[in-house]
């Protein structure tokens, strides 16, 4: 079997999504990359978590093209594999509908950057996607989906916003593995929450301002990290 | 005892709605047909969920008349009789107070369809009844919930349109068979969850585009699904 | 020990209030009334849920003078007395802070009646106290809260409404005996929720008519009820 | 070990913010204080709430230089090190990005005394800092934070208002010591909830009288206290 310490990896990010109430039903799927053998590992379509065994993941090519797996990989795997190809510096990917995230999303409104805790993950306002035309979904759908985020990302740097919420569907996240991908998920429905919230308490609230967004995203993140016990890596 | 396959199914459906946290008290209920005997099986009134058994269920015929059961049927089994009358194309109903589509149906509005979760299980926008009549109510009240149900379907397929609300009361689904509508009811409160805090966000939102809304319902339903492992059996 | 049977059912309803999450820290009080002997019940105050036994609980005479108990006993005990020396008919009362029939109650806003799970219950709107005058609250003021309530009632039967809210306080709920009493706490939280969820949607949301008031509310109580397996007693 | 009962404390009072979803993630923290030792116990930077044991502690001095521990301390140990200078009442601080809370304090408004659960714990609105300038964010940014906090109390007791709102990030709550410091923040997360959906209803509420506030107040605080089974100590 190829790649397990990926397969098990892969898999625990997986559930890590329904253990933090991210999926609804078998919703959701999470990858992760092994770079040197330019292998994706991915989630298999509409199997329940609760019987997900690591043999059940499906390992592609970076074009999405089986390599090893008996079970059709996650219908969303296309949107995955444009994504690791845009952007080297990602290893995991995760796609949820998880509420608020998916609210947003739902409103076609970016997540503005209102307080600390989206800084410390997101360094400015999550976007969102322009809607899909209907030669794009009635094309190759999934993987025009990679193309609508990546357009999103409008050249901002995919380490500095890991997430990006695809209009009228829901958020898609990553990071340098599939764990940070689903932590990323996890974090992005909290942010997504607190800033329903605020700007029901305040529509007109401005935000952070840019020195307190930098001083929160890299007390985390860069090489001047001071928050945790080991300087961040990236 | 009849149908002993059917009751631990109606009785699983009827605990997935407590354990999804759809129903309230004893509020809620599940049934399903068998269609060459022409009995329905359904849960009794007021009985606490914890304590249903099997042989507590009561088997009647397609016109309510019991059949089979000492206790007493569920007080809205008039509804679902009608609604297994008019649509030979379901096997099982649910009826739940679930507290997001209880709201709106209390707004008395139908939810709109805003994102790809709706459009993976209902073709469209999800109708509310029309407020019933002194007379209506006044009389057979729980069978003309089901023919309001019906008006409020407008001859849309039931099969892709498998929920309404009624008016200052709550949803019905419905499904191949009571696992499925049981499923129908959850996947709706997630819906209008997700379109209540979608319209708060932006009240003019949108909704999905035509091509959207297809892309998606017949992703997972009829000939060209290929979502899951299997072609599905709609 | 005095009424052994009444303290048990006392702290099972105080219980209640906790496992249906209605109450915050040691907040919340559940009495009952033992009429022959004319003996109220009652929650010690500020004693952990989770350390109280039936011996904690106070017995005190309708004037609220303690017969029986080392502990102080909760100190909205005035407030039930007041309502037991007004109303013959009840045998418990339910004090929480659940969170959305408090958010009422600090709005000052009745809860309209705008859907079946309400009049399941409760035979029209959920009324709210007018403001405590300076004077009120400087003297007896949880007696005067009992009669504040007295008030709100308006001469409705207490067991066709059986809560009022608190204006900036909270919700009381009474019912035959402590048990129902904790459970229309409980059931009013809900329906203060889905109430609040339903004006979000639609602010000039016009609930039940007077017929389906009726018929829900008479499917339940009184001679005619067809609901559940008995007929209601009162 | 030096003060071993106090990390203890510490610890579990950090513990407390995890059970009562407080926290997300790595966030948040509660340090308490030795006032004759002049020391502060904290929780560690980043380490995860499972892993963490008395020895994990980092034990300060007022200023916040590490006296013991081989950790970092929590990078917010500036802010509870300025608090426990300038208010010598107190002997526990908690902060956290409790949802509401966090809302309110992103919204930069702070939260009026809407009803009793709040009067019962704050004797006022919960305050809301300035937002700091770009010279405070660039320089020492913790330690500033912890002036504005000190500031937006504006000369009120800490005792009387336990809590303050940090504009753009989350909530500072304080206490006796670290328990209580603990436990003001879940009350002020229940309040900011309850508050939210209070001015949802009614926008224009208009909180409770100068008369219901001290009564509830000094029901639970100082010499007249009669709430609970002992004299309040303060």
């Amino acid at each position: 079997m190829l790649l397990p310490k990926l397969r098990a990896q892969v898999l625990e990010a997986n559930l890590d999504l329904v253990r933090k109430g991210l999926v609804l039903s078998t919703f959701g799927n999470v990858s992760g990359v092994a770079r040197d053998e330019g292998l994706i590992v991915i989630k298999p379509s509409g199997v329940p978590y609760d019987e997900m065994k690591p043999e059940h993941l499906v390992v592609t090519d970076l074009h999405g093209k089986v390599v090893e797996g008996s079970l059709r990989p996650s219908s969303d795997l296309p949107t995955h594999a444009v994504l690791y190809r845009a952007f080297s510096s990602i290893g995991g990917v995760a796609h949820t509908h998880s509420e608020y995230a998916t609210a947003w999303a739902q409103a076609r409104k970016s997540i503005p950057c209102l307080g600390t805790t989206h800084a410390d993950f997101f360094h400015g306002a999550i976007p969102v996607t322009q809607p899909m035309s209907d030669e794009a979904i009635a094309g190759d759908y999934e993987a025009n989906t990679g193309t609508a985020i990546i357009d999103a990302l409008n050249g901002l740097d995919p380490v500095a916003v890991p997430a990006v919420l695809v209009a009228n569907h829901g958020p898609f996240a990553w990071g340098r593995d599939a764990l940070q991908a689903a932590e990323n998920a996890w974090i992005l429905e909290a942010v997504a929450r607190v800033a329903y919230f605020t700007l029901d308490i305040h529509p007109l609230a401005s935000g952070v301002s840019a020195s307190l967004l930098d001083r929160h995203f890299y007390r985390k993140h860069g090489k001047t990290a001071y928050y945790g016990q080991v300087r961040a890596e990236e």
